[in-house]
């Protein structure tokens, strides 16, 4: 069938093999492979839709769960959707909200009908089926949808991941029936945890169902970046050419370009606004924590050669003040500044592979970045 | 002398008596009446410098208290001053504190000498000079720096109000013998509580010490606004022709206006940006409480007719939403609304004063005004 969000391959990287994409969407076209920051309940923390125009954001992602809860779907219909709602006119991903139930909610029993959780705010009581999943992220009327899946935790056993694997295929299958607006397109989402075999039955049966794209999801749940790594090779050449691969809750730079070197078109992740909220930007070498006292009479940029508002006019010294004296204008810097550094480092990464030099590319990162100050992958919850 | 700030006068509205001036100082001109947003910790609350132009502001006040207790005027002399420490290269008024050590210490003792007193921050105990308090300002390199004052609580004795006024008057004196600094002009302070005989007295006494321009201290600390404007209307044919007056932590539209007509050439206030926080917007009627439930499907912008970006690009239903989840965006664009307001307000009156109907201009204001929802004044902590 033909899909509202179409995915076009423009070449691999002859030396690394990464694809260079654009997916076709509703509201415009967006280069891949691509980091989207996440609005989690319809903004960017501690940023506005003009900023996020201006650091070079092409989609967002936002969130089926929190929206569901707050303000409620219907509130977002009746604004004319979530594009109008949050006065964003380029590409929007909904998550489904499957990983929040998972993490989030005080208490949740998943039954092949669907899951029953507490709300998080304020401890009602709420049903989500795959098939109320879709219309509640049909009534919001984002870009991509994606279908309510069921995620494993990290270590679990191969009985409870195929089981959850089996479920996410039904619930997949389910979602598709009931997903009827035309603007909009569904991924399904891969799980199998950290089972090879699992994972490739997986994307087998989920690209039989013909989704416009797939969400590779259960993964960046504590487990070491190795572990993902493998299983992103395992797949790759399982995963359908034509269809976008879209790497969920997946968000440090090393990781990101791990992925991208591994077939991946799309990545999310709160890491880079989380921890910039907390005085801590991410860099080159791996994190820069500004508010610790050795930044106290460092004039410098947050980091050298950076394009974003934060480094272009202010300094580590300026910033670790307004972050110790808890001024939202700090937080606002760090997070101007890592999104942007993630974006910035998606167009470098993107610029490699139109220039076949991937594989340049990441051995001039590593001789920057320091795993050590690296963070792990942070989920987005 | 001649002083690094010179007030020019333009005209008086022939309808009202109002000024219309210009403030010049080593940053920039200004046009008077003016509001000055407050950026208490070298920051305006929740906004950017580039926002602050954009906004249309002309001039900036920053605190001598919050400054040295953190980060220390030693970092914003080394960072090259507080115009470059913020990135803000317009003017800028640093208030002494002395309203900060009256309402925020926890323990102050006040001699002769100087004020001890607790900071809020560590409990360390501090001693502030007039001298000394001068020291701090000329370190921080602001255009215009204020004598430190004693303050008098509402109610307050005669006497008390005379002693703390002759201690102001005396410490005026000391602190303008240590003001050395060529590229900073030092204002005093105007204090008497509320006898209309002590403020004519200090007037006359600050007036004869012929400093750049005047504060009125000690109002809008709890009295009804007419007490206030009362002793605006008392003093103000005392208050010397050639200097600017500036009206210290007062900040609601009404007071504005009321205190245009008395005379008054600067303001400033907190009040904007803190309730802009908690999600209450400013307006011509008064107030909008934008987190309350009667917004909760109001896709008009918080104020038909405002050119702010807040109202340009959300409506009241999205900020409520923002407000409502506690997203630093909601914050945000209400502060952008708030002081927009008030700087579009005072552009508005100087209109009107140029073209000699700013009584046309009160009465149209009334017309939408109304009492019951507008705030009183909030001092400046």
């Amino acid at each position: 069938m033909s899909h509202a969000v179409r995915f076009e391959l423009i070449k691999r990287c002859a030396q690394s093999g990464a694809r260079l994409g654009v997916l076709h969407t509703p509201h415009g076209d967006i280069p891949t492979p691509i980091y989207m920051p996440v609005g989690t309940q319809a903004t960017v923390k501690a940023m506005t839709s003009r900023e996020m125009h201006e650091i070079g954001t092409h989609i967002l992602l936002s969130n089926t769960y929190h929206l569901h809860l707050r303000p409620g779907e219907k509130l977002v219909e009746k604004a004319g959707g979530l594009h109008k709602f949050m006065d964003w006119n380029k590409p929007i991903l909904t998550d489904s909200g499957g990983f929040q139930v998972f993490s989030l909610a005080d208490m949740r029993k998943i039954t092949e009908d669907g899951v029953t959780f507490r709300s998080h705010l304020d401890g009602s009581s709420l049903f989500m089926s795959p098939e109320s999943n879709v219309d509640i992220q049909q009534a919001l009327g984002a870009d991509i949808a994606m279908v309510l899946d069921v995620c494993s935790a990290y270590p679990c056993s191969e009985e409870d991941a195929r089981e959850a694997m089996h479920r996410t295929h039904r619930w997949a299958l389910r979602a598709k029936r009931a997903h009827m607006r035309p603007d909009q397109s569904l991924f399904g989402i891969v799980q199998g945890a950290f089972s090879k075999k699992l994972r490739i039955e997986s994307v087998k049966t989920l690209s039989d169902m013909d989704f416009a794209g797939l969400g590779i999801g259960g993964l960046s749940v504590g487990e070491p970046k190795d572990i993902m790594y493998d299983i992103l090779d395992a797949i790759q050449h399982h995963l359908p050419e034509d269809k976008p691969r879209y790497l969920m809750g997946v968000g440090t730079a090393d990781c990101l370009l791990e992925g991208v070197l591994r077939g991946i078109d799309m990545f999310d992740c709160v890491l880079a606004t989380r921890v910039a909220r907390n005085g801590t930007a991410l860099t080159r070498t791996g994190r820069l924590v500004v508010r610790n006292a050795q930044y106290a009479e460092d004039f410098a940029p947050i980091e050298e050669g950076c394009d974003c508002y934060a480094c272009t006019h202010h300094t580590r010294a300026y910033i670790r003040h307004l972050i110790k004296a808890n001024e939202i204008t700090g937080a606002r810097l760090v997070t101007i500044h890592n999104l942007r550094f993630l974006l910035r480092l998606m167009e470098e990464v993107r610029d490699a592979i139109l220039h076949d030099r991937l594989l340049d590319y990441r051995r001039e990162f590593y001789q920057q970045f320091d795993p050590s100050a690296a963070f792990n992958r942070g989920p987005e919850v």
